[in-house]
């Protein structure tokens, strides 16, 4: 029977695909396993499934001498060191399907509400001083009528254009390989290069992988690009933002707002960030609802079983 | 040359179709009129275009002896006594067209919000106490593949179904009227009764125009019959709701969120409300963009001409 070391307390509802046939350790004190804990017992497990934010680098792969499974748990797989992975022989898989739309659909939360302004209203609102009922006073921007530029037109920026264009957007979309036609026509979606987007785009959503080569992708030189009015949302990784060029751009109205759900250091906000009323924060919470992550644990327990019994498709990444 | 009179200082871009063939008086001093001033000012006025928060009854219209048409800034017109109106020969106008996609841009908005819980996080991420980044922790309810339950599916609530639609959601639908097939079709909507969609939608907008049969259409009742996960979005007239039964409800989880824009008092907000997590507030912003109000003057200044010249289609309510 293999072993499989889960480094989260996932909902049990989500693993029942691994009943009876894998030996499942979680943690139970607890809601996860510290690395230490991980690295005293990874020798004798076959599957490690790291949570998102659980870093799995070499000084765990090389105690882990019976590992043929990384199943992670997160379609962003940044947080594991998948070049040494490969040299060691080991799988790493990722979970497309079940994250898709959840992300997508929370990108497009807070596009709306960082355009509309409905963070900014629920606090201030609450506030003494309140928010003026007048017919002008501190509106929102549209969003129907405007263009929408997703920089990685994947799975998920293709979800977020689909919301899109059914609000009105149009939209426009730099990718490392342009899609087929039969895609771009489905969303009426023209790719542009990476400035053309950056200086034309009202609102600019970032759904691309973290890798080194997009690590701070947007930063002071990018943001000079954007209009004065363009709204920026980050659903996909932190660390391809320069955080305090993001926050030194929205002090300055260099652009209008932002919407983020994650950061360069999670779970730390810049403090700066924390003061300005034109950004809305989440707090990497794009997947987070109960059905979602037991969708999650779902497919994440079918790469394995399918990566031993070939019962189920395998969403390798190596 | 037609005199009008307007109660709320509106941009003049928007109010260029009046242009040299209409007496425009628009306030100077302060942003609005006040009910003494445009009672002294309108017996010599043909035309009256009230802002939606400014009423307009008896009173004023039997001082407005000249008094031809009122040309509401606005959508819903529970601001104008039309019977009364009706009665007097007055006609009345109101502006559907460009209020329809911000406002149901703003209740999708305000949709996302609640559910995916972007004021809270947004919120308590700035407090000291901050939100947990467990994977469970703190979670919103998802959208996709709910049910959206749109009460009043005229022109703003099918706005609302395009979107929701495209966001992976099932429509039921409660009217006065059914809609033709093609239309239900259009969004795969489905016409229930009102019990059954207060009983089966996992989210609920109303759409409704206010009316006294519509008055505290959604009280404890109605409320009880929603489910213990069910999201309510308001943003059509504060006072269809029994705002003290909500306030209740929401405080003792006998729905999961709401998220609301109109108020039954505004600008007052019950104070109750002020203090609960789950509700998403918004100061009667949903067309709150400054390309919106002038869109919105548009189409209001289009209907005086078009009332007196005939040149633009108008939209009357009597």
């Amino acid at each position: 029977m293999k072993k499989v070391l889960i480094t989260y307390r996932l909902k049990p509802e989500g693993l029942k695909t691994l009943e009876g046939e894998y030996d499942v350790t979680l943690p139970t004190e607890r809601s996860y396993f510290t690395k230490e804990e991980v690295l005293e017992m990874i020798p004798d497990y076959e599957v490690l499934v790291p949570n998102f934010s659980f870093y799995t680098d070499r000084e765990i792969m090389d105690r882990a001498v019976k590992l043929e499974l990384i199943s992670n748990f997160g379609v962003g797989f940044n947080n594991i060191d998948v070049d040494y992975a490969t040299k060691k022989g080991i799988v790493v898989t990722n979970i497309p399907n079940s994250t898709r739309e959840p992300t997508a659909e929370f990108a497009f939360a807070l596009l709306l509400a960082a355009g509309r302004r409905i963070g900014y209203y629920d606090r201030k609102l609450r506030t003494p001083e309140g928010v003026s009922w007048g017919v002008y006073a501190e509106g929102g921007m549209p969003v129907y009528g405007k263009t929408l530029g997703i920089i990685g037109m994947g799975r998920i920026g293709q979800s977020l254009a689909r919301r899109a264009v059914a609000s009105g957007m149009g939209i426009i979309y730099h990718n490392r390989n342009r899609l087929d036609k039969a895609i771009e026509q489905q969303y009426n979606a023209r790719y542009v290069t990476f400035e053309e987007l950056l200086r034309t785009a009202d609102y600019i959503s970032l759904n691309a992988p973290y890798t080194p080569q997009t690590h701070h992708m947007i930063a002071a030189e990018q943001l000079n690009m954007m209009k004065p009015s363009a709204v920026f949302i980050n659903t996909a990784r932190g660390s391809m933002v320069d955080e305090k060029a993001l926050a030194k751009a929205l002090k300055e109205s260099k652009i209008w707002a932002a919407g983020l759900d994650v950061f360069e250091n999670e779970p730390h906000i810049l403090p700066e960030l924390l003061e300005l009323d034109n950004v809305v924060l989440a707090p990497h919470a794009a997947t987070r609802t109960i059905e979602d992550r037991i969708n999650m644990s779902i497919e994440m327990t079918q790469n394995i079983v399918g990566f031993y019994e070939g019962t189920y498709s395998v969403s390798r990444v190596n």
